[in-house]
């Protein structure tokens, strides 16, 4: 049997437009001759759809399309989708995350997902309720083990969230498959294709059985799914594999033993399909946007963002503006100019002086007899926000921001200043990635698209006179290590210190620094996520806290103190 | 048996502090002749400890709180607290949300949460394993039913979020119990007082047994927890109920049949009371404010705002700050002036007029040929916004930002300008809430506190010259409800339209400007929680979607024609 995979777009809510990619993958599908054509999960709304699951209206418009889907969907071909669907039972959770199998113009097989992720981005468990043991479906003759995203990841080595009872792929095996069909929303995340590649085969060798994967592809607000779909053979090789971070229809044929070479992914490649995408989809998903705005400092921050963003929209719908101030090097404006030149953007040059000097007069009374000092330097940051801002406002522009986040992490960014935009394109990118993505651009044109001066300066906000950020921060090559261990993978002062050399006390003093800045994430835009932990909404943490790793010594030697006076 | 309810206010993550204060109400609670206390839920970390609770350095440091209640807790009296302990099994979350009874200096008994709520706020589901059906605990001859928080919640009337299989306090009852104990971290809002004691006082009378329900008291970020710990008798009348919104130690003996009389609970009083109490705990639980701070426009939003402020810290520890342009009236900064001298308030004048002329200036070229327009006031209230942080940044003060849920949910207010804050006292408030709690607070004080002037006057933003918030909004008067009912009540169009009798297409208008608006939400500070169903933590919506209330028919109909076409 000849089977499609559709690697489809679907944007978060819309039913319409979903309906019809679906459609038209489906009428393709079967013009090329497959007999089943799989969707990925929750293709009808798009994943994920959050909190509109709960808008009883929304769920009557999804029961709408599934109705248009089941009269609309050629009778010929079987087309399997992800959907929402009511829990009719009188106890549990008021929805399934279901796959369906339309075909010969009905509803042929229903089955639910049984293990629901609720951690880190994932909120299953807030909507859904858990699926009953699934039975294997039946579609001209082929046994379907037909199952959802994380059904599969039981035999995951290590998940240190998510530990299940049940496995439901060994289930479906042992009640006899002649394939598994698996619909995923799987997000992109750095290690995330090996990962897949390690579970899938896993699961054809142990049960020697072919495997079906599809994913979504495309981006919605802060998760980016790259697609990647593929089909393991019953030895667990690759034998089909859909591209990565585009919409793809590709096939696989049951009786066929071709292989097809593993395209492998390259880390930094990876990385930058997924910006340009989740940039692109960002603006093309929403109904505001004309152009994406980025304030040039001078720095590689924002000039990897500007030049993203120019490979995500063109160049013509791009515009870059330096501010520079007082503290700017000459070099800041000129290698913003140049920048904007390579890139073929549109330039503005306003400085930021006059609005500066005024708040410097309109708070010389209140500050009179004060050092200059952060909040000084705020409001250089904020004047720049303010002015682009002012721009995004005025023409439509989706003011992106540029922050990465080894600065998100410990605070070393201005909140309403440098923070400020719709999308905060690196703020899951630590700074080592920013340079490795600069020089891959520029590798990647063959020529110098991010001057070489932005890349080989010191760092620096320029928010003082000679300011550095080695002043206020160990080097990048020390801090990122540090970070990573910390924000991704849970680990703690001794063992980050062990694990990297760096000195005890300086690594509680940056743990602290990222715990006490917590009120600051919570203010800044979305951005797009491409590690296993990216800040925003997969990590949830108290911002008013008293967590600051002092040892319960003190305390038990004062409750002593304390009991002995009470007894 | 004389049992003690501590309702006590703990510190999320500060587990040397909340050990204080559960050893010293123990030590009280024995001196006071009880046999037996009892803590809320979570009382060691606080509750929410959200992703704290995936560092396993702080689960380390937990399980030695734990050791050192065991050790310190005087032995004569039965201590029972809630504290996240580790799943020891090899499936299953790795946590369970505990309450442990200690007494005789060993741990006599652990009884573990089974209903997890995972909906709104909560994410338990995201942390804990739920627990098996319970068993009676017995402490001296008594037998307790004892559980935590939700698992009460089963018999409730209406659960659109969490119908249960499962029903803890009939497994309990059954097992034959004396009388039930629950430990909650229940959060504040309006109408859950009346909820409370509807459950509490039917779980008395189908089983006939008197329950003892202790809360947690205290803010921790978005949450305000109101306490009203309480004992019902068998007969479901009340016995015993603490304070709301202050910590208590109080007795109940279980040979008495004394009841109390229900205190009861005024809906702006209390409103009143939990955004006073959210203020204090969020400054006296950080670390780094000496004094909070407002922007004064003479209007109500800010000047309850203050009122607030000075009743939460002292009017010695408020800083009001008006900052008139040229479009604010002569009544914005006397109003002000006035407000702040009732209040006994430092006050600044800063007008920012140089400022929003630099901007002018500044942007002179690129918005040339372009009508004034939103981007213009945008930029004066951003200029306060950056005015105002510039205080704080140099101070140490708290900004308070003063948006009320009205304006927040169709995005009527400037992000990065009077959203600018660390705390987004009035967010959960609707407009027609705030003019009650203004006239409230002058009633409670029987003189003018807030200026009858700025009760009166029409609502007005001051961006423009006559501007006022009807020139963009129905009446508060008929903008609240419909708000109230699509926020708070998930309804739609058609139901909202019968209900408020607005017109149909108003309130698709305003619906679909709440929707476009969630960008802003995003990213404001967080908000005092005072509803069912604040913006925030607990309402997750894509800012990337089209769900646009558009009817499926269009799409059938294409569907059907290029159906036809492909055929």
């Amino acid at each position: 049997m000849k089977i499609a995979l559709a690697q489809t777009n679907p944007t978060v809510g819309d039913l319409a437009g979903n309906c019809r990619q679906i459609l038209d993958a489906a009428r393709r599908a079967l013009a090329a001759g497959a007999e089943l054509v799989v969707f990925c999960e929750l293709c009808v709304t798009g994943y994920p759809p959050q909190d509109l699951l709960d808008n009883p209206t929304f769920m009557d418009e999804v029961e709408r399309a599934l109705a248009l889907l089941e009269s609309e969907l050629p009778p010929q071909i079987g087309t399997i989708v992800g959907a929402p669907v009511r829990n009719r039972a009188a106890v549990g959770k008021r929805l399934f995350n279901t796959a369906i199998l339309f075909g010969d113009g009905r509803r042929v097989a229903t089955v639910q997902k049984r293990l629901l992720p609720t951690y880190n981005v994932f909120d299953e468990y807030r909507y859904f309720e858990p699926g009953p043991p699934q039975q294997p479906v039946a579609w001209r003759g082929l046994k379907l083990g037909l199952h959802v995203c994380e059904d599969m990841w039981n035999n995951e080595d290590s998940a240190p969230y998510h530990l299940y009872a049940a496995d439901p792929v060994a289930d479906l095996a042992a009640q006899g498959v002649d394939v598994f069909v698996n619909l995923s929303a799987s997000p992109f995340s750095v290690d995330k294709r090996e990962e897949r590649t390690d579970v899938i085969a896993a699961i054809c060798r142990t049960y020697g059985k072919p495997f079906v994967f599809v994913n979504q592809v495309g981006a919605n607000t802060e998760l980016v799914f790259d697609g990647d779909s593929r089909v393991h053979g019953a030895d667990g090789t690759m034998r089909v594999c859909a591209p990565s971070f585009e919409e793809a229809l590709v096939f696989w044929d049951t009786d066929s033993d071709a292989r097809c070479t593993d395209p492998g992914r390259e880390r930094t490649e990876s990385l930058y399909q997924a910006l340009v995408l989740g940039i692109r989809d960002y603006v093309q998903k929403s109904p505001f946007f004309t152009k994406a705005l980025v304030g040039l400092s001078g720095g590689i921050d924002s000039a990897l963002t500007a030049a993203l963003a120019a490979e995500a929209l063109g160049p013509d719908r791009v515009v870059g503006v330096t501010m520079p101030s007082r503290y700017s090097s000459e070099g800041s404006v000129a290698d913003s100019r140049q920048l904007a030149a390579n890139l073929g953007i549109a330039f503005h040059h306003v400085p930021i002086t006059p609005a500066v000097a005024a708040f410097d007069g309109m708070l010389a009374g209140l500050f009179s007899g004060t050092a200059p000092g952060v909040a000084e330097e705020n409001v250089q940051s904020r004047v720049r926000g303010v002015t682009l801002m002012a721009l995004s406002n005025k023409f439509g522009y989706l003011l992106l921001s540029t922050g990465n986040k080894s600065e998100l992490a410990v605070g070393y960014c201005t909140l309403y200043g440098d923070t400020n935009g719709g999308l905060a394109v690196l703020s899951d990118v630590f700074k080592t990635d920013v340079y490795r993505l600069a020089r891959y651009i520029n590798q990647k044109a063959a020529r110098e698209i991010i001057p070489e001066s932005t890349i080989t300066k010191p760092p620096s906000a320029e928010l003082r006179p000679d300011q550095k950020d080695e002043d206020s921060l160990p080097p990048y090559s020390v801090l990122d290590p540090i970070l990573k261990l910390y924000v991704e993978e849970h680990q703690e002062v001794d063992a980050i210190a062990r694990q990297t050399g760096a000195d005890a006390e300086l690594v509680r003093e940056l743990l602290d620094k990222v715990d006490r800045n917590e009120y600051k994430r919570r203010q800044v835009p979305p951005g797009l996520r491409v590690t296993q932990k990216a800040f925003g909404t997969g990590r949830r943490l108290p911002i008013v806290m008293k967590w600051h790793r002092e040892p319960l010594a003190q305390a038990v030697a004062e409750a002593r103190a304390e009991g002995v006076e009470a007894g």
